[in-house]
């Protein structure tokens, strides 16, 4: 049976391969009208943002359904090579459609794509897999599956701390999940230190300063592991809160001075203290050049002042990682900031105030949202509060380098969020399919009706097509590489999660829209996957389209050599790995 | 200006045209492939759905369309010319994917779908009313519209009560509407005394039973005008209040004895009682023929014993409409069902109990929802509840017939679903481009990016769409017809309200994540259209397709006789119009 199915891996390919010719084309074309002499253009490039947009979305579809086919083999489980070839035709016919709009905008010959689209192959591989027939037997393997979608292979280590992660999420956190976002409660404080105990904090932290990453290298597939099991419980009771020691942690590692790291880091790992991370302010949102929070030099330190929001976790920290703005030249941009620690009690409850002996002051409230409960983002006004010199990460000569040393952290909270949108999808797929094997409708299960099983088909393999890109970007990561790859996971999965609960809660019919089941609770979670950690448009078009237009660039000016341009366009991956194979390691 | 743009109106209706052809020939495809001896077979039915969502979902869209290309003409508003443009460009490219699913189901030839899909005038099309430059144009008319979109012109009765209602929504109604939703609150009885005074609960009544509908017809468009209004300041607060009375109302003029007109028409048009209808089970959802709960016969009338489910506003209403199995035997379906109108004091708050002095009870529990709050849905537990034999509708003659009688409110159900939907959309609109006017982002208001003006013409397009739709099948619901357009514009219009408060959301940013902002309301509100008053699945599958596939049906033999099919299918139109013009009256 497997043989028979892998033989559309080949059709696959080929279409991809052929869908990867014509992006390399039409991302030249696009770079060729938004650029200068052979420069990007910023003014060119913002009347072009729906074309980047789609660009920016083409590729993210395009690597997963290359990373995954490209994984395809004679070992492959059924589930996997099902998936992977229906998430191919969704994905290519989506990326069609997408670089449609991009040739479009950019004045290139959509030739290539009518070729594709009229393709005995694509043609076939649509019918082979894409067809109801098809969807109806991969709906039934993904109900049976337990949500073990993406032919995920983990080494033991990986595999045993899943295991134990699942095991927590599902037997201490997933109780109180549902109580914890109906009653907008805090992150209990049992719950809090069984994670320290499992050393949740200290993932990111190498072993020689108290964590459970190695020292000479980074772990970024355990992270994955890890914040996916738990999310799987809780986005917001537990999933998210590895997210913000990792962020600190490696801003500290890149940025921080040996005595800031032997101090801070044993710390942050036991989550003692707990930490947040302050960046967004209500004016600025994903415009960190613009940021305005000011810090003023006084003798021993300095003094906060102004607004954050958004600040998730911060009344429970013990420590906040506050971009400030630590040179008054506002033409400086990015090169103005500084990350100072600000240190304050923690708090439980939804609101707080900070009085220092000087008379600084910080006060946080806060934001109701519709999900995303537990920890609670707030607002925090700084009225001269006062941090000390030794809270500067990287002391004197960290000053001025705060976004650098902040977007250390970056790639890895990408991955992260990937991860958290995975667990979210992947606990609304298996609660769709229990739902649907026990719900009877016009006389028969719900979950054995053909549109049922479509549904779960494609909700599982967009769950199927989003693990298996985080954990293969997870291993580009740990190369030192993947900065663009993290960004497209994350852009994918996040919308992704949307897709899925959406379904999921629809499966469930009004049961799905009650606050009694975990769905709607996934539901509005999701929802605040492609806004936060990169706002989707933002990511789309200032780190995704940006860089893949920046990397089409050299080529861009032969664009009207069509011929050259597509054949040596594939060297310009978006992706460090080799064009065909995808993203397999 | 408006010339110019006109001039696509020609290609486009073009294009939709050839696409109705392709839309008959897979209808007949499909229905030759689910049909047995010339009659649909609901096992094959069973095995096409797939097929059959996506054949309801593409007459949906291309009516839509039709409806609103047919309509324009020289007096056209620019803004109406464009978005109607940039809507047909976005239905006609969902359609021929479609459709292309359709036919690989049910193995009719996809040649058509390819040559529209390279015919010049599609292509000119695409490029003239959905590229980039001419989304910017529209979103900026959008952006200045209030939400006005549709071309929508009414007479000059319906047009003050537009104004009348509209005022009363924004000056009374949104003032309360976030703290109803927010603290879960039953809707005051002030307002309700407002919305008495203002004739709400008697629209559907005629006037010469105290209601303000005209005796000899029915005004669809003056309850689509009213809940559009409402809803746009709350969905559960104002804009839902008037679909309970409707559809009793409905069952009471279909089935019910004078007497019982006159009793009840005059006080549910007072909106005293307040009224609600109990149709759904636990156990079963959108299956209405299979409905459990028992009425027996006693001395004087029948005792009740069972549970409903989704019973919204039961708290409050003075009087249950209860869909009630009058007959044991069960293989009656639909047959054994009768409407019971049960009494009962109007209780606030999420629970209640009503003991009747004959041992009978009644109890009732709010279900707690992520959205659609203020009415609450009800769980409800009767048990030996006596009703007394003047309380079934249409009396000893009326016994059997409940769900005949039902379903005589359904259509307008439908309607005012799909207005519900628009104006939940309108204030999601409005509030997007009020947030993109003032919030900058990199240094200019985020409204002026082009990402975000086609953001905003995509969302106009939609919204249009369905208006137009929405008004323009009213009247023909008001000639007696339109019961397969009503299921069409409530499936287009709820999923395209999710679709829309979710753009609006996240063009806040997080500021729409956070429940402070109405937006975030919208968002979670909309999320329960496609779920109540027949299930999307329910609706696109046994009304919509299979009535679709019904009409197809006659012609099915002659597929292979393809020429023959296509021409002649364009008779079978699913609207009951001509076939070009669409549905302009």
């Amino acid at each position: 049976m497997s043989a028979e199915l892998l033989a559309q891996a080949g059709p696959a390919t080929a279409v991809l391969s052929a869908l990867r010719r014509s992006f390399d084309a039409a991302a030249a074309g696009l770079a060729d009208v938004c650029s200068v002499g052979g420069r990007l253009d910023d003014r060119l490039l913002d009347d072009r943002q729906v074309a980047a947009f789609e660009l920016a979305w083409a590729s993210a579809e395009l690597l997963a359904a290359e990373t995954w086919v490209a994984s395809l083999d004679a070992a492959s489980a059924d589930i996997d090579i099902r998936l992977a070839l229906a998430f191919a035709v969704e994905a290519a016919a989506s990326v069609l459609d997408r670089l449609a709009v991009v040739d479009d905008e950019a004045g290139t010959a959509a030739g290539d794509l009518y070729a594709i689209r009229d393709d005995a192959r694509w043609i076939g591989l649509r019918r082979a897999a894409g067809s109801a027939a098809a969807l109806e037997v991969a709906g039934r393997l993904v109900a049976a599956s337990g949500g073990e979608v993406g032919g995920i292979a983990l080494d033991e280590q990986h595999a045993l701390a899943q295991a134990a992660f699942r095991r927590f999420a599902a037997e201490v956190v997933a109780p109180q999940a549902e109580a914890i976002h109906r009653r907008d409660l805090t992150v209990p404080e049992p719950l809090l230190r069984q994670m320290r105990e499992m050393g949740v904090f200290g993932l990111s932290v190498p072993e020689c300063h108290g964590g459970s990453a190695p020292d000479d290298r980074d772990d970024t597939t355990l992270t994955v592991v890890v914040t996916e099991a738990l999310s799987e419980a809780s986005l917001a009771a537990a999933g998210s809160l590895i997210t913000r020691p990792e962020i600190l942690t490696r801003a500290l590692l890149a940025g921080g001075t040996e005595a800031q790291k032997a101090d801070w880091l044993p710390r942050l790992a036991a989550g003692d203290p707990l930490c947040a991370i302050a960046i967004t302010e209500p004016d600025y949102g994903s415009d960190v050049a613009a940021l305005a929070l000011r810090g003023t030099r006084v003798p021993g330190g300095w003094r906060l002042n102004g607004a954050k929001t958004w600040c998730t976790f911060a009344g429970k920290a013990g420590v906040l990682m506050v971009v400030t703005r630590t040179d008054p030249d506002r033409g400086l941009g990015h090169g103005g900031l500084s990350l100072l620690l600000v240190e304050k009690p923690s708090h439980d409850g939804h609101e707080f105030t900070c009085l220092q002996e000087g008379g600084g002051s910080l006060n946080g409230r806060a934001i109701p949202t519709i999900g995303y409960r537990g920890m609670h983002s707030f607002d925090l006004a700084f009225d001269d509060y006062f941090v000390p010199d030794a809270n500067v990460i990287g002391g004197e000569a960290g000053l001025g380098k705060g976004f650098y040393y902040a977007m250390a952290g970056m790639v890895g909270g990408r991955m992260q969020t990937a991860a958290r949108a995975c667990g979210v999808m992947r606990a609304a797929l298996r609660a769709a399919a229990g739902y649907g094997a026990v719900r009877k409708v016009f006389g028969r299960p719900l979950g054995d009706f053909q549109l049922t099983l479509a549904k779960l088909a494609r909700m599982g393999a967009r769950l199927g097509a989003c693990r298996r890109l985080a954990y293969t970007v997870a291993g580009i990561v740990d190369e030192g590489d993947g900065r663009m790859a993290a960004a497209q996971v994350k852009l994918l999965a996040c919308r992704s999660a949307e897709i899925v609960t959406r379904e999921a809660l629809q499966i469930h019919g009004g049961m799905g829209y009650a606050e009694e089941s975990a769905v709607s609770r996934y539901f509005v979670d999701a929802r605040v996957l492609s806004i936060f950690e990169g706002a989707e448009e933002t990511l789309a078009l200032k780190v995704i389209a940006r860089g893949l237009l920046d990397r089409a660039l050299p080529q861009a000016p032969c664009r009207a050599d069509s011929g050259g341009t597509r054949d040596s366009g594939r060297d310009r991956r978006s992706v460090p790995s080799s064009p065909r194979r995808g993203l397999a390691p």
